[in-house]
């Protein structure tokens, strides 16, 4: 977690202001909106996020410091057993108070005084790598609720009768890419892990070596058209497809298609987006599917997932984003920094669900502390997904993210990749 | 539900004015609300009770009227299977639209219409009873959600870790009142259920007789200092006074105390009301107690609840209001209409909890078509209760009412009378 | 609660001995069964009746008596708080031990203990009357658990998938019984209640004058042949005919007809039954329906459901039990003992649901202790149910009897009959 | 999965005569339990193993086979989807038929044919090596069985309110171990998974490299006194040790200590064991520990577990059973057959939890058709545990077998064992 970005303070005051700005398009009715246990409205992302800064950089490291309502740890604290009893997760659509306009007070308050702390930090202040190490992770954690923000609402506004968008369309025009191809990767010692260079978080950590044997990636993610297939063959009604839990899920959940398509009762499918209900696109990667979904449709396909090793392995030289830039360490660049073949889109397309759970690394190490619960804890039942997703902002996507959900959630921007064993 | 208001359109539009008034002091964070799945959002409430005239007068009888939105049948139907799906009820809290400047715009254009269609009314219109009683019936049901829009408004609030205030508190005398004292009625056979003149609910009919043996009735309600007492005595904690479902009831819920009682920290009770959290007033009486507790309560004092055939009849010639004033038939007095012992508060304090179950009428029939639904569906395994409360509007309150929740229900302003028999 | 048959022990011993004759058919397997919550295994009956004789009569009043098992208390205990912990209901049916032999050996030896102390009682003895008042209620109390013993054990086998039959099938003669006609009944001031003159529950009791309209009621019960012209009508699907609660019911669980019934494959229906399964038999009453479904047919009819004053009104003097013999007070005469008009079956064929809510009678007073759980606690949410149905002991069957169940059970023998206003 | 055991008749014999009598103790009332959704009921044991031959074995390969009963496949599938519908996991405990002298009559009829295929098998026909790897199958899945057996019995019978020994106790000398020492094992690049040379399921293959760190593996188990000393700090009431979906688990059912264990009154706590109730044994590996309770006790000791390729890796060599002999490929013998370092008891003692995800190795691939669904499909939301425990069957246990279980449960034979990285 050590090198910081070289302008801190102009980094957390853009990141500040971007959580305000994904508001446009939503009503002041949307804000307080939880419409199944797993999402948080609006309005809780925006004090969680402000909270955070205050408990854990203002009240231990600005003097005189004083939470600004003493009662916004419970409403906020999000699941930080070390900082004391919350609201309970699954009621957050409960709360009207503080309202908008407090919760909106308290960011510009908040965002002052980290600004200002940060301004008058002294080098020789023992407590100053400390403070902006905490900055740093405050705008990272900031910068995972801006899509958890975007993500939720999604799931909000879906659950409307009324089906509402809430952003102007972009124009879309129809893109027809090249048929999937599989590309083979050497096996062999792997370094996995971030190297350093940047922000990460602990769980990415240590970097470690890791044996591979060689195999093929596909070049791009699966398909909504591809999935359409699945469909079409009966994929939702043919067991041996399964898991045993995902089999389960599908029965109990009558769950019939990817999260938001609905059919157009003429035999095609229509998918809910940001721009409201639209027909599904089918050269686009298919989204909002669970990680049982993306095991049954791998089975199906005769292929597999990758593990979250060959993931990252693979990305490394060909981490090229959806927009046909290519990452090389953080930064972005034009064209490929070393000729790997070409695999598409694996960095902020879609977030890949792979065959690995998520677990600790060798060697692995919680920071000590409240914050030692940010990572951690949750390594249990849950499954790594790499890449990034459109949502996702920009500068927080890099090869050696290990995102993770459990495996029937569908909510994130969740799509897969296929892998392939050689021989 | 024969006999008209004298001057139906004046009473719509007040009545219509008063739901928008109780409003007052709610942020528009608070209209969308629903902590528990048995309250509703205010907001809702505002669009369900305009849907009521839109589909059960306008659309019906007002030439050429089409719906505001066609979407918002589902959005606003509360339980009439005859009118198509609908938000299943416990989800109303996920609704933020139609947002409230569109909900509101669409009661003052249903306002007008109704008002339009009542003043074009010819008598000699084969519709223009139909009309008139139905725009009648839709004043006493939006009157019903006034209530209930004050009620559920009290539990979103309260779910509020913040627990706000949202009226601003009367001055409060502490008040004294006479001791209870047990008034004899004598029994017979009576007469049970509306007599005409003036509106009711088909539930309320057919008058008929019953036959009632003497008994005796409290002069007044329970008290929060004899509910005290009880709590003193391990009320709560002793299967003996209770139902065996009110015995469950407790214990899975490890209910201690009243609904908006907590703990002072020094041996005494708080209580959270529209003002904010106060102490328990000791002469006030008890509201927000279950008919479990009730019942436990009665029989912890060697007594029981009345029935409502005992209840109704001892209100006649005794129904003195809160205030002093008396009801004869339907309208208000300063003096008592006949001599009758004084049994003080029947009406408009708190809800009465009785000992019968909400049953029909001999004979009763309910309406024809959706309208049919509105109580008669109801008629299992809820309790009746009697009198009106605080919040009940006070041209809404009247003898004959039937009320009617489960009795594990204790959200509605709920409160008891004690009865014993005589010999 | 104070006549005793004519010679106590005899009755005593007649009934423990029927308890076990009860188990003929049954399997050593089938004794620990508790397929669903409310039903309890055989062994369980066995063990619960016999503890009921040793906590309520030999413990108290027989010198030196010690529990045969100290810790049957907690297995055998069936609700009676005053007694103290027990074996959760709902986890009957996870208990081998105390086994069969132990539990009949122990039934024996407490058999045999009652006995001696009634035969050793002194009428100067100021326990006397209290001691057989208690073995006289242990005995109703088992009668009770002969009935419970045969629904659960139907229960139970039903849902094994091998379907099996208990019972050797009686030789069935089709039946063809006269028309169901409208018996017009006189109302006025009637008596209900126990007049005394046998046994009674406390429920049964104060007996009360109850003033009646007239009204007819049909001469026999509604029949599996009408019941299907239900279903074919689309009954289960419509839901003008249920009750809001009922509704809620049907859809929960996918009820598409009466419990045990199946479908035959060629439009008609099959019906498990202690020999097996076999084809419906059109004339026979229908069994096996909840008190919702009860509720639905009737408004389906255009009829209703008797309250249960009326049906005991009905019954006086028109008790012809289903094999042709007739009930005055509590002998059976093989002819009526007055002339009534004909209503069938109104003793011992179907548990027949009324539209009274399980409520005490005015002037209800429950029995002291634990005793006392009997009957009262259970007074809310049931509906009372009257006559006896085809497995209730002959000697238990009586014009005022009390059943009870909550309206969605039907594991009970339970039908019904129609009832109509006049005028 | 190819190589046999060299006497195949023999060791069929001798696995199914095990079976049976594993019965020794349990009475007939005992053979249908089932308290809790994960176990079955001893009976359903005895048939499902035989439903397992009948289906895999007879019918598609002995000439002119036919079920013993074509519904006992609707009542004795597991899980195999494959082979149709069958009775809810969850309601094993309803069945009471088909009885115990059914269930065993199939039992014997089923070995009589299988051991008469297998006589007959000649080695020309094409299908002689299926038929004899499917009952090498058969042989191993009723060794599994013959644990769950043991497992399931000691949980239903712990849920008598009676708490019945049902073996007879073994004199038990108090023992007292060496301390706990940590060993050293070397990393590098190792093998992993079977390497052919006896039985193993899919699960154990392909073997393939893993690169691996050196490591500390703690010489024995945790014992029951060092847990105690967990107990004593407190460690159930500290969310600081424990994942965040295992403090839920543990808040959720008031988890105070291992399964089965209870206080003794004097600060001192007893267990329930087959023999009956006892001390616990300070000096005893702990039993009966959830994954998370493990997790959290290597939380609170500064360690963790270690995942199923260090522990695989240290057995090598290290084999030793907990009666002091070594196994050396599958055989066992009284000395190491390698001068490795002293680690006690890693086979055959408790089921020791994982850090491991229960995956699929790198080129796994499931049997084709119904058999196919034996491991695979429940790769996700399972850890592996390694070694074998006190009741499995001696000949079932080796070095790369891979049990699995959900982290919350804790009904099998299980504990741990520490590991620590190096530097």
């Amino acid at each position: 977690m050590t090198p910081l970005p070289p302008d801190l303070t102009a980094r957390f005051l853009t990141v500040r202001a971007r959580t305000e700005a994904l508001l446009e398009g939503l009503l002041l009715e949307d804000m307080g909106l939880q419409s199944e246990p797993d999402v948080s409205p609006p309005r809780w992302h925006l004090g969680h996020t402000t909270w955070f800064f205050e408990t854990f950089v203002l009240l231990p490291y600005l003097r005189g410091a004083v939470p600004f309502d003493a009662r916004f740890g419970f409403v906020f604290n999000s699941y930080y057993e070390a900082e004391g009893p919350r609201q309970p997760r699954a009621r957050r659509g409960d709360l009207s108070r503080p309202d908008q306009a407090t919760v909106l007070a308290w960011r510009a308050a908040t965002t002052e005084a980290v600004v200002g702390l940060l301004r008058g930090l002294d080098d020789d202040d023992p407590d100053a790598a400390t403070v902006r190490a905490r900055v740093a992770l405050g705008i990272e954690h900031e910068c995972q609720h801006q899509e958890l923000l975007v993500m939720d609402t999604k799931a909000n506004l879906a659950a409307q009768p009324l089906q509402p968008a809430w952003r102007t369309a972009a124009p879309r025009s129809p893109t027809r890419g090249p048929e999937t191809a599989w590309v083979e990767v050497d096996g062999g010692i792997v370094a996995i892990g971030h190297a350093g260079g940047g922000f990460c978080f602990d769980n990415e950590l240590p970097r470690h070596d890791v044996l591979l044997a060689p195999f093929a990636l596909a070049s791009r993610c699966v398909t909504a058209g591809e999935w359409a297939a699945f469909l079409d063959d009966g994929g939702y009604r043919d067991p041996r497809w399964w898991l045993s839990d995902g089999w389960a899920w599908v029965q109990a959940g009558d769950v019939q298609a990817p999260r938001y398509w609905s059919r157009d009762g003429e035999g095609g499918w229509l998918v809910y987006t940001p721009h409201g209900v639209e027909p599904v696109a089918p050269d686009d990667p298919v989204v909002h599917v669970s990680g049982y979904e993306a095991e049954a449709f791998a089975a199906w396909s005769g292929a597999r997932l990758p593990t979250e090793h060959e993931w990252e392995h693979a990305a490394a030289g060909r981490d090229r984003s959806g927009d046909g830039t290519w990452l090389d360490g953080d930064r972005w660049h034009p064209a490929p920094p070393t000729a790997g073949p070409g695999v598409r889109g694996m960095l902020g397309t879609v977030w890949e669900w792979t065959r690995s759970a998520y677990l600790p690394y060798p060697g692995y190490r919680p920071a000590p502390g409240a914050l030692g619960e940010y990572n951690g804890k949750f390594m249990s039942g849950q499954w790594v997904l790499r890449g990034g997703c459109c949502v996702s902002p920009r500068d927080h996507v890099r090869r050696t993210y290990r995102n993770f959900f459990h495996p029937h959630q569908r909510w994130p921007f969740c799509g897969l990749r296929l892998a392939r064993d050689l021989t």
